[in-house]
């Protein structure tokens, strides 16, 4: 069975997309739709896809694709995902996938209507050091806290200083450093230990409507998740796992390539996976496909419950910082 | 001149503080109380101190010092650094100074009304490694987050697992993890930032009513600060101040001896100060004889405003996760 993609969006996302989805088996690129032609042609013909497309519609009513990967501004996520969704065909939707979860609801309800997969492309939790981590979770006795740091210093915030607005930074797009950043810390505390029972949340917050940064509390019964996310500076310091009996350190939460158990006794487990290849969009890519071609319509752990708990940490995080996207009022 | 310390308290921290004390130029032990005779002789012999005393009263009316360690639980701080100072002795207090704000404003009133100097036994920001951080945040552009973890599985939490409370979690001592743990991250945020404009806490409380472990975010204008601290599960990634320009890494924030700054630009600059000794606790005991020696009451780091803004965020923190001390009642 081989899945034939199309491709909403022509960035740098979606490019490391079609080069790692050329690593998965069963899996093709086969269309990309661009609103101006000769984007669609410069991108389809760089990257070497067969379709190009300027309308939507007719990519989605051709019979030359059977999923799209959307990979468009966030804000538009719910749209093109819903637009596919009832043209029956399966969607892979970039992270955050939708502006906030009263969008994330219609989608859900889109691919049960539509009987399609729809699966958030949040790559990390897909990757084999994060199963590593799932796999080993009991290793470390009673979970007390999840710490999650991820911070990168964007250059588009050197263009922001200078005065240029650049999308990441732009509120109508639902853009910002915990939509755009935090998800990677979000999603993970997601998938491990589901929806939070409260959220606190602090931000700095940007002139131009967005935050630069932020830090979550997320309290679950026994166990808190501390979350910190930013792109107006840098993080040196690992992810972590507190258990009682040990923890496990996670050198980058977003991309996890070295994981080592550290137990109370002084012990140092390496559970790093070392087959985890460089170009990690490809795990997200092989769990889509390997859902379908068994026939399933949702993942078990980038599943509908982790996508909506995430969100909804995200909508509560915005209404206690007060980040309001456009989508909201929709 | 020579400044000849009273001890209050024969347990493991005053003899630690004996051995760095007598690494501090000017300082001396001259004299140590304890409740029962036999302790107190005990105590003495065995770390060669002249006076001993089983009242406190005489202790304080003594000509033998000029100053007193206090280092009774934190519940009695406020008591007997109170009488000290009534006594005229200068006061060097264990960390936390206090039960609550409260009463360490009384303290500090009353360090004042006598004349004497009071500080808080803070060790961390008095290392050279500590001074390496202030001197160098310059380097580091706008600061955006502190982040500091110092989470130490206690052998207290055993015994409380099998059923033992000890004093390490026992609120009439007001003790928890907060107070006992989370001041040393708690404070050098006082003392590089002062009070913060806002506090979120979160805390997992243990049925013996104190906290086994909690997790703060502090909000300062254009920075915030992440905190989290255990006594009920070890963490192994280091702490963090992050400015625009670069992030300066500290391994522990407890006790600091590797510090560096890591730019943006990839450059990666040690600023460890290699001349600081293990026995750190040395110090705190040099500021403290030092100032006398200036004949200032106050330390410029550990200030009363750096021990007033710390007390002010963990009484807020303690409010908001419900630990409420008998002393907080008086």
């Amino acid at each position: 069975m081989m899945i034939r993609f199309g491709i909403i969006g022509t960035n740098t996302i979606t490019e490391k997309f079609v080069k790692a989805a050329r690593l998965a088996e069963g899996a093709e690129i086969a269309a990309v739709y661009s609103r101006t032609e000769a984007r669609a042609n410069e991108y389809a013909d760089k990257l070497g896809i067969e379709h190009r497309f300027t309308s939507l519609d007719e990519m989605l009513q051709s019979d030359a694709i059977d999923a799209v990967y959307v990979a468009s501004p966030n804000a538009y996520h719910a749209g093109h995902a819903m637009a596919c969704m009832e043209h029956g065909k399966h969607v892979l939707c970039e992270k955050p996938a939708a502006s906030n979860a009263r969008e994330l609801r219609e989608m859900i309800e889109a691919a049960k209507r539509n009987d399609v997969l729809f699966m958030e492309a949040l790559k990390s939790t897909l990757m084999p050091n994060f199963t590593a981590i799932r796999n080993n979770l009991h290793k470390i006795g009673r979970v007390r806290r999840f710490f999650a740091s991820y911070c990168q210093y964007s250059s588009r915030y050197d263009a922001y200083k200078q005065g240029t607005v650049m999308n990441a930074f732009k509120p109508e797009l639902s853009n910002g450093s915990l939509m755009d950043i935090g998800v990677y810390c979000v999603y993970p505390a997601a998938v491990l230990f589901g929806k939070p029972n409260a959220v606190q949340a602090e931000a700095y917050m940007l002139e131009s409507g967005v935050d630069g940064n932020g830090s979550l509390i997320l309290k679950y019964g026994d166990l808190d998740a501390v979350l910190s996310y930013s792109k107006i500076s840098n993080s040196y310091v690992p992810s972590e796992i507190q258990g009682e009996e040990g923890s496990i350190v996670i050198n980058h939460i977003s991309e996890p390539s070295q994981v080592r158990i550290h137990y109370r006794d002084g012990r140092v487990e390496d559970i790093t996976d070392g087959s985890q290849i460089e170009d990690n969009m490809m795990y997200e890519v092989q769990e889509f496909v390997s859902l379908l071609a068994q026939g399933k319509l949702e993942s078990e752990v980038n599943s509908h419950a982790s996508s909506l708990a995430a969100m909804e940490v995200m909508d509560e995080a915005r209404r206690q910082i007060g980040l309001v996207y456009p989508a909201d009022a929709n």
